[in-house]
């Protein structure tokens, strides 16, 4: 804790909305960890020099971010480039087997290629830090990896997506279709001009691959989650299932499965009384279930160029800190990839809207279709003719295995009344 | 992350719900933290020898807790005594002293004690990890301590008293009044048989005092915290907040003001949608509200053996991990204590529950009191009369420093057609 050190000299590849503000803080706060000394930005890199709101006047620019992460004038390397391979991969692997700290907001980087990094950086004795990766400013990582270990955490559920929630909230505050608020939100910045990452639900995958790999001590192992995007919900479903009392939220969740793990995002009814059906607009939630501390809830914005800039900051710290402390939950060799259980016995409850004729009789072929494949019903209800000749009929089953509401809604697709395919939606088992 | 290293020897002083739960944890995963080696119990103390649910044979016994902390034969110690003064306090200087890490679930002692503490571990190189004195298996500590390391929080405001959180949802529910729910609260272990520090706030008071510590980097100051309990509220004013879209909490709030910093404990209303108003039962919530991170938000069990112990076992494994840290947010010789800022501009919308006879005039009475000192109104309600003649007025004004508020119910007292003294509760700024 002496005052009189040398600075820790921090590399900064990618200087977009999140790379700027860290640099500004750091020119305004190079002492912000008072224990460690100074953290001065000594090198950058970016695609395009232009005014970044902080001084760069004696800070050294690299065309290339690989050249910045060898850089033998840096201690330290950000990494904030983005995406799973090239250049990020690159400079990140190159900084690592120079022996330095590296702090990474890349959560495609870490979700695919986690556990070879990190035995990379264990190998040598250089930190990897990806606080910034997952829910912004919210320290969950730091929650799962140093808050609760030796907790047997059995299940980790959460939104992780703030341009989906964003969508869903506004679609159900505006009643305006997927498109149409998907298109105010480009237009607002909250979602890229490729929304495929975000609306398809990979982002959310990449967050609790990482999530998982923490809360249940194995390496992140992307290829088990089950991923399903938020670009087929349709407004009616949002409205009935509120009229049903549920919110539809692209939920992403982990659950301990024996030796294995059962990994998903999927658009997910949630109670309306439940505090992640509460967090509304751009906001990110996650609920950590354990053995011994029964379950912990956290919110906050998960995106935002400050926010995520003082997740790294903290990261900085901790690299300062040097704990000895593995990249996940324990040495990076030896971490096994929870694969999914042989699916069977998931259990959900499942939300169902079908599009009937308006004729008599309908209700107890749907009934009878569901009683045929065993699948009991939890609530039901029928909404007005609206003069098309259809009608809406949303139930919600008791819980029944993916199987048994596989039957069911084949049993009533094939109902001469239906005249569009059934619309099925998980209810979260939250 | 050797795996051939010595194993840290743990001694354990107390053996109450946490300390057993702690005891059997270690003794059936000692490799919890599978980087730092194996973690064992070699020696204890507690006041009676009686089983613990864990094998005691191989661990040393100690009938004085000062003797276990100075042993040679433990590395770490772990206090769970209790208590600011007394042996609790002796042993955790004893084990500084000479040089061991402690771990400690005592929020008296930190919030007493805390920077001479830092400062005699700052000086010895030894680890000195509170995070179970604060909202139990919550790492709020952490988060506060190294997940927001440079980020300028401006409050944190929850409930911290799982106690009172369980006495005032549990009147609420069951329409019972405070005296009748503590003695249940007594029966089913949830409240001590002298509740003071409990239900008089002062176990809030200690958390809320850790936290604003960590949060605006100055060392603990109980001296500066304002405290009022649960005891002198009334079933009446439950419902009547209930009626005007408000829920009653104990809320302990630490606001930054300037170089000072505003500390409270209070029964506050809490609207009725807010997350903190729907933390019932014996839950612990918390906001936190940064200039970068915007407003965090976490909740859980904020006691209980076993999530307790899961956070000394955290601290444990952060111990191993060694970090170069201070106890506090800088190293505790610099530390200030941040004062109160001398009163006055506070504002506050304050809930006023005056019983009046039932007669006219008495609202224009009221209305021209509160506009004599300048407090506007923001609702009213007024309840039938129930046949005793009196009546309930209720209503909640608009912010108005507290020295206005102190005049509008002097002249409101006054008033002849009041039958009881006002009473007068907090709405919570959050």
């Amino acid at each position: 804790m002496s005052e009189d050190r040398k600075p820790w000299r921090i590399g900064i590849a990618g200087l977009g909305v999140v790379g700027s503000s860290l640099g500004k803080f750091l020119a305004e706060a190079p002492d912000f960890s008072p224990a460690h000394g100074r953290a001065v930005v000594t090198g950058v890199s970016a695609r395009t020099r232009k005014d970044r709101g902080f001084d760069l006047s004696d800070v050294a620019w690299f065309d290339d971010a690989v050249a910045l992460a060898k850089s033998p004038d840096i201690d330290l390397f950000v990494e904030l480039i983005g995406g799973a391979e090239g250049v990020a991969k690159a400079a990140v692997e190159a900084a690592l087997e120079s022996g330095k700290a590296v702090i990474t907001a890349n959560k495609a980087l870490i979700a695919t290629h986690g556990q070879a990094l990190a035995k990379l950086a264990e190998a040598k004795g250089a930190a990897l830090l990806y606080e910034a990766s997952v829910m912004g400013g919210v320290p969950a990582v730091k929650m799962l990896r140093e808050g609760l270990t030796g907790e047997e955490v059995t299940s980790v559920a959460g939104i992780l997506n703030g341009t989906c929630n964003f969508i869903l909230s506004e679609m159900e505050r505006t009643e305006r279709g997927f498109a149409d608020v998907l298109a105010e939100a480009q237009k607002l910045g909250y979602a890229e001009a490729d929304p495929t990452t975000d609306v398809g639900g990979f982002d959310a995958a990449h967050k609790i691959a990482i999530l998982a790999a923490l809360a249940f001590g194995g390496a992140p192992n992307l290829g088990i989650v089950e991923i399903e995007g938020i670009d087929k919900v349709d407004l009616i479903d949002i409205r009935l299932a509120r009229d049903l009392g549920y919110r539809i939220k692209l939920i992403a969740s982990a659950e301990r499965d024996g030796e294995g793990a059962s990994i998903r995002v999927n658009p997910a009814l949630v109670p309306l009384n439940h505090p992640l059906a509460q967090a509304g607009g751009a906001l990110n939630a996650l609920f950590i279930e354990g053995r011994r501390i029964g379950r912990i809830y956290m919110q906050g914005p998960g995106a935002g160029g400050s926010a995520t800039a003082a997740a790294v900051a903290a990261d900085i710290a901790d690299a300062m800190a040097r704990p000895i402390r593995p990249v996940f939950q324990a040495a990076a060799e030896g971490l096994g990839k929870r694969g999914a259980a042989a699916g069977g016995d998931h259990r959900d409850k499942a939300f169902l809207r079908l599009m009937v004729q308006d004729r008599p009789g309908v209700i107890a072929a749907v009934s009878e279709a569901l009683a045929k494949a065993n699948v009991s019903i939890d609530s039901f209800l029928q909404k007005p003719v609206e003069d098309t000749g259809h009608v809406p009929i949303v139930l919600i089953t008791h819980p029944a295995s993916a199987s048994a509401l596989d039957d069911a809604v084949g049993h009533i697709a094939a109902l001469e009344a239906l005249v569009e395919a059934p619309r099925r939606i998980r209810v979260a088992r939250i």
